[in-house]
């Protein structure tokens, strides 16, 4: 957390993928399907999906009419939601039957979630039978649960099994997912036991019994519970695989740590985006219409506060008549409040996350922000006393400025802290809520401190 | 991104959490070591370092003179930084030593970095001659850079092997790293040419050439490479493990998902807490007057930039005097204001750091943040004006009002998406410093068009 790590250099690749983008759209006006193949060829399906999420609408068509051979499962896996819709109905039949066929069934499931109806059925029926009766039965998890996250192919093995037939088994197999990390031992009622890292299989001589390598820490998670809880024990416990079970304690599939890692960033990125009021707001490519109805549900809400601070500064419409520089001055102290009050919510709003802020520590924190508040209110206040004294020349003004600074800054501190916590207590997303609340407090009673004071003691 | 997310249910494991503390904590109080090493025993490292944390100061050195034996290195590396060197210091030369030789260097690399000079030599010395010099080493590196990252203990073949061969070094090896998940090939000169996952070798014939089925997608990272870009690889490519050669292209260590996970969580951490300037500001535990200072940095540029604000007032006293309505409502055109930059703001620091937006979409991106701005200027325009029209009675007031408050919503959405890509152009953290100029931006201007407009038009 040094100074060192904000210098942000320019990076090679990323002048490097500009020029690339160039020449690819040089090749769709030109029509030029050769030159596209070239360059798209040895492309990562990542790069490929930013590639189509950077360009234009008109563009990524017109790419898409060109070359859509090496559109694959894990470029579709990759593009952003937002246009996901728009690149499958510009592809034929045959190339998003044959892209989805290759995925495993987690990823089929990403993908179908957020389609309409027709285009699910499109999906549906390019796949295997026993695909797609995989697919329907995860669609049958809730929205955000361990179920829809997870991948129904699972390398497993009877308990009592050696590593020796472990190997032969794998060998043996035809089909193996495409990323697995442990061999999960299981019971004859096929509830997992326990598991063994693939690099312990490999270090281990051929008759040694799988369940003397079981690794240490072993959980499970059920199949219902929320992709959000389950993405925290990803984080928590280093796993990089992790069973699911049914209800009875069955295994059936398995969550692996890229699909972890998707959740944890898009939490990342919903609370960041929530504190600021941004809702529902995936991606840059969102049309203009969303996008503006989904911050004007903020807007009207911070709309309806600041009228309530404004009914606050109408109370004192004469103070405020007989000395002008009230009016001038105030917005300095609501902007502080406000300044403070988002510090101390957004240190609530994180902590909450990572689940470092608990009952247990409530009272030591909020003591703590109390302290904090305090104290800068302290150091601001005397500050704003002397400018304010320095300025309008009445030193009375430095005084009533000066303590409406403390009591705003400490208010600003308390409900920045409390109101997170109060909102988590009624299962309400602090990330979602606790602003405008904050922002309500602090301009209240920022005003209502500044103007008050001087009404009493000013005029 | 739906609202069946919100809601946060109760956690049955955060109630067992806080039975469990409360348990220990009354083990501690009574001095009965038997009980505590009954509670802590069966618990992961990561919630004993949890727990740490959780309890206050005079707590955490009662239970570590109880109870230190459990106390390995795994624990020590799970406990945040800002009481590590609380918990070293009440811990036996012993067990800090015992705990810290069986950790990875990568580990030990992480716990030294944050400890001073003396702590640091008693780990130093209690490690082993080769694992000291190896941790030197990688403390030779630049601060957040890849070579702190990774750890040196790698699992190569020579790219001429078979599975065979492999598997039978994995065995004879006498020590090998807690987890891998690839082994990699690598020439003569130890520069590295593929790697082969674990799964593909247990799931492959013993004659089967490892070069016959390296994976198809294979990147190394420099030494010297920051550790962002590291974690952004990682996350972009889905890695789990990547290679780390010298300038030379030659392998000198890995580094594995877990290490990218901690990274990857600290910079989402840092743009959050940077965007509500709170600085430096690592955890809970922080003193308060460290908390302080570093949040006192923010409030003293907004401080700045809110007299600014106030000095556009200043100019207009005058027409204040004469309609002491606009102080009532010029607030309300301002906090509307530094709302919709926010919003603006937050989503471009937010693409700028998941390099979605780029010098290529930008404009794009310009016009869709300025017609949302727009759109929501004209809506809330027209609410204020009616609720100004009505509220005093004043017709032409609420002409001028809403007409504020278009202009500052446009500029609000400009400032909040051309500020932070200026910042990021300019080689400085978008997330460290938008806010406060773009919030001088929204304040001048809303000010300025409100308190104009009603000069020109009211008076």
């Amino acid at each position: 957390m040094s100074d060192e790590r904000e210098e942000r250099p320019e990076r090679d690749e990323d002048a490097e993928a500009a020029e690339r983008l160039e020449a690819v759209l040089q090749a769709v006006e030109a029509g030029d399907a050769a030159s596209l193949e070239a360059l798209m060829e040895p492309l990562h399906a990542a790069d490929i999906a930013d590639l189509l999420e950077q360009i234009g609408s008109a563009d990524r068509q017109a790419l898409l009419k060109l070359w859509h051979a090496g559109i694959d499962g894990e470029i579709l896996s990759e593009i952003d939601d937002s246009i996901r819709e728009e690149v499958i109905e510009a592809l034929p039949d045959e190339v998003v039957a044959e892209a989805v066929r290759e995925l495993e069934t987690d990823d089929v499931v990403d993908i179908l979630e957020d389609l309409d109806e027709p285009a699910q059925e499109r999906i549906l029926e390019a796949l295997e039978d026993a695909d797609r009766v995989a697919v329907e039965q995860a669609l049958s998890y809730p929205e955000y649960s361990a179920g829809r996250l997870m991948q129904r192919e699972v390398v497993v093995a009877p308990e009592h099994w050696t590593v020796g037939e472990a190997i032969d088994y794998l060998r043996r197999a035809e089909r193996l997912p495409d990323q697995f990390y442990h061999v999960i031992l299981v019971d004859p009622r096929m509830k997992p036991v326990g598991y063994v890292t693939l690099g312990r299989v490999l270090s281990s001589a051929r008759k040694v019994a799988l369940r003397d390598i079981t690794e240490d820490s072993f959980r499970t998670v059920e199949a219902t519970d929320e992709e959000a809880d389950v993405a925290y024990i990803f984080n928590q416990y280093h796993m990089i695989s992790c069973p699911v079970v049914d209800a009875d304690g069955r295994l059936v599939g398995v969550i692996t740590i890229d699909d972890a890692m998707i959740v944890l960033d898009e939490e990342h990125e919903e609370d960041m985006l929530r504190m600021a009021g941004v809702h529902d707001e995936s991606s840059l490519s969102d049309r203009v219409i969303e996008a503006a109805k989904g911050r004007a549900v903020w807007l009207g809400v911070n709309l309806l506060t600041a009228i309530l601070a404004s009914l606050v500064i109408d109370m004192f419409a004469d103070t405020i008549g007989a000395m002008v520089a009230l009016a001038v001055l105030m917005p300095i102290v609501a902007s502080m409040g406000g300044n403070a009050g988002t510090q101390s919510m957004t240190v609530a709003v994180r902590s909450l996350a990572t689940r470092d802020l608990t009952p247990r520590n409530a009272a030591r924190v909020i003591r703590r922000e109390i302290a904090v508040g305090a104290l800068n209110g302290l150091l601001f206040g005397v500050v704003m006393a002397a400018v304010a004294a320095f300025w309008f020349g009445v030193p009375m003004l430095g005084l009533v400025i000066g303590l409406a600074m403390v009591l705003t800054l400490v208010s600003a501190a308390l409900s920045g802290i409390l109101i997170p916590m109060a909102l988590e207590r009624f299962g309400i997303d602090p990330a979602l809520a606790s602003g405008p609340f904050v922002t309500t407090v602090t301009d209240v009673v920022g005003f209502f401190a500044f103007l008050g004071l001087a009404s009493v003691m000013l005029l």
